[in-house]
């Protein structure tokens, strides 16, 4: 395993991420694939550390698959529930994490609703000097770094298997469907894909996809950035479509006109899909809305669909980010 | 452990189970029933392994029993809770369970108010041929195997602790008394005590017990199922008396007039049982309503009530079954 | 470790606490500590055996902190939740209890918002001739046992961290401020402080410190403690501060005029500490109302709050008293 140039404690965001700590990631849950292949999935690579998951906002398959991936690692895993907790009592989320540190948590998994709080439960952790990791599974409209992370290892994995590392993505062109404007999966992948020498295309109806998106990218990697408000430029000769959760409590606020509508303009068919090249693929954060972002059919197609590779990849990106961050005792 | 002849990857149903079969689930679950007894209640046997329990209506109880057998064979337990889940976010009931198959789930326990949902993720888990085992852990008003099975070693264990198999219950009478129309248990249990040679007599309120019920029973078994609607008949000469839960919710749909009245009428007394052998018991899938199907000192008596014992075998056979089903990677 | 006059099998109330009782305690709970400092934070101690938390109160906080315990004792540890329970169902709590015992639990850890509910079911279990332990974690207004004996493990650490024992705080001055009425950490704190020579002062606002309060106490043991209804006397040359949770909910019942105003006459500021001892440290149970009962910038400074290690101590101490309990398989 690659872990000589490891540095980083936290995984906060994929704005700095440096190419070789791409390939560190890749490199480790390749080997960890290797581990869940075998009958026996466990290594005792974090015995007797503890991994806590602090999810501020309701997740089974995230939290799930984080879970899995402390316990094939065989560290102990602590859930922080905050609807029967103290957070209702009127705890501050630094105290509440101050005292999940205090138990002895090595590693902090936190997913909140606004964007910064891991970020600022990390900067806690780092004045009191404690060691602890945190990997932030999803912070508002953020990031979510390990999602974009098991996507690159997914693209990755299926062009080489055996060796799968960020530049074999350079110069593909992938397209990125869908709510654009709140999606936290979208803005950590811009991050991993630009960094990776993808040429990405968004394409979302405008009220999903404002024009000033692309200015928060710096301008070396916003060359590789374009944006469309139709779906079929950003379709045409693409070699991975990345499809995003549409969330039904937009149409409220009148960013969309209805989900039947969506799927007609923006949703991914095979029809469309004969913009793409000949061996495009499609990838789905989940959970899916059948028939909105994708069609039916099509998600069920293992010839089309990385949608259940995703999934199996994040337990071995986790694991490998887990094994890296390492807790404290390291 | 008498294994050999075991080839059912999935548990949904005992319509169709053979002698044979019962009796491996009888005798390996005496089997573990003495690891249980040890001061180390473990075996490695499933290490590694991964059992989901998916229980789409809330169940403590059940789910602790088999979370229990899971741990107690050194398997990893996840949970799947649609309380907080992507289930309210609009994904259907087959893209969870591949979801949690594509992180690597070996075993699916699952529990759905509807009837057929876990035949339903079986069909798909061999559709796509993964080698996944599903056991149905309740469906709608249909089935509950590991109960009927529990039910089953309970009673085969008392007559022979050494060596349980289906043939001690030959010629017995067995009264299943309360709710039979909504009850998965008596339906499971139905078919565990015909195929064992039960003379099984059902006993509820005419609301509760439609003379149609039998006709579901095919013609063989049904000589031995006998239909009442007073429970004297039910009880005079029974060997052993099964009483269901009552729900309660049951009442505001004008099928029962009253707990009070349901208990004078159908409750199970020592007064009562005086009608039946002389060495009956009592069983309960729990919980109990005290003093409706049940009185309270009956219940607590452990010489008429094999309730707790009834918990005790839950653990063993489901030990059995996970062991039996066993996973895809054997 | 000195085990050999433990004979205690429940822990429900410090009120009959012998001083041997607190030094095992104490004793024990510095070698787990130990333990917990190596990288491998985890011992075979109680392997195979079950530990269930039953809490019908919510907390994730003390849960977590058994839970932990468990673990690193290698046990398995089963929840049981009851919002999506049988008890909802109409079981009774001792038959909820019974069902967990018949699982297989060896130790059962109890929170209820009602007085006495760990005692009856402890009662039941010896009844029974089971030989589970069950340990009382918050009944009602009534104890708290696990709280007072980490804060007192906390104490002792710190005047003689290798060898905490309860006779260091002999003579020393405690105040224990807040509300005092409504707090079962307060009232198992009496016990043990007393029981250690502690003088204990109390100070609250006088709803929530009525006189009769100290009726409740033994006269040998009254001889140590006095009523205030300012804190000034209470804090004045006090070795340590002990600061109560106060619940918001109370001031609805004309309990309290306003947390502001609880905040000027009670809340514990580096002012007030002003009079007590130079190296006074203060506790609070957690979780902290920051600006209430303890102003913010004291509660964060580590050279006067010792709020993080009263976590960190619960983790050692509940460890102790799982171990010394030690499951009905001893």
């Amino acid at each position: 395993m690659v872990t000589t140039t490891w540095t980083r404690r936290h995984v906060l965001s994929l704005a700095d991420f440096l190419p070789t700590e791409y390939d560190i990631v890749l490199q480790t849950a390749a080997s960890f694939r290797e581990v869940l292949s075998r009958r026996t999935k466990k290594v005792p690579t974090l015995q007797g550390q503890v991994v806590t998951t602090m999810f501020f906002e309701p997740s089974t398959r995230t939290r799930s698959s984080f879970e899995l991936a402390a316990k094939r690692l065989s560290a102990d895993a602590l859930t922080f529930s905050p609807g029967s907790s103290s957070l209702t009592k009127g705890e501050t989320i630094l105290d509440t994490a101050k005292t999940y540190l205090a138990m002895g948590t090595d590693i902090m998994v936190i997913r909140h609703r606004e964007a910064g709080v891991p970020h600022a439960v990390a900067a806690e952790m780092d004045r009191l000097g404690t060691g602890v990791g945190v990997l932030n599974a999803g912070d508002g409209q953020h990031e979510h770094p390990s999602q974009a992370l098991l996507d690159l290892f997914t693209l990755c994995s299926l062009l080489d298997p055996e060796n799968p590392r960020s530049q074999l993505l350079k110069d593909k062109k992938v397209a990125i469907v869908g709510d654009i404007l709140h999606s936290r999966v979208a803005r950590s992948n811009l991050w991993s894909l630009t960094a990776s020498g993808v040429e990405v295309h968004l394409a979302a109806p405008p009220t999903l996809l404002p024009k000033l998106f692309a200015h928060t990218i710096k301008d070396e990697r916003r060359q590789r950035l374009f944006l469309h408000w139709q779906v079929e430029p950003a379709l045409q000769d693409a070699d991975f479509v990345m499809t995003l959760r549409l969330q039904k409590e937009r149409m409220g606020q009148h960013l969309l006109p209805s989900l039947r509508e969506y799927h007609q303009h923006f949703g991914i068919t095979r029809d469309r899909l004969q913009l793409c090249k000949p061996d495009v693929k499609v990838l789905h954060p989940g959970p899916v809305n059948r028939g909105v972002e994708i069609s039916s059919d099509l998600m069920d197609d293992p010839a089309l669909s990385l949608i259940q590779t995703q999934v199996t990849s994040g337990v071995a990106v986790r694991m490998a980010l887990l094994y890296l961050m390492g807790g404290r005792s390291r």
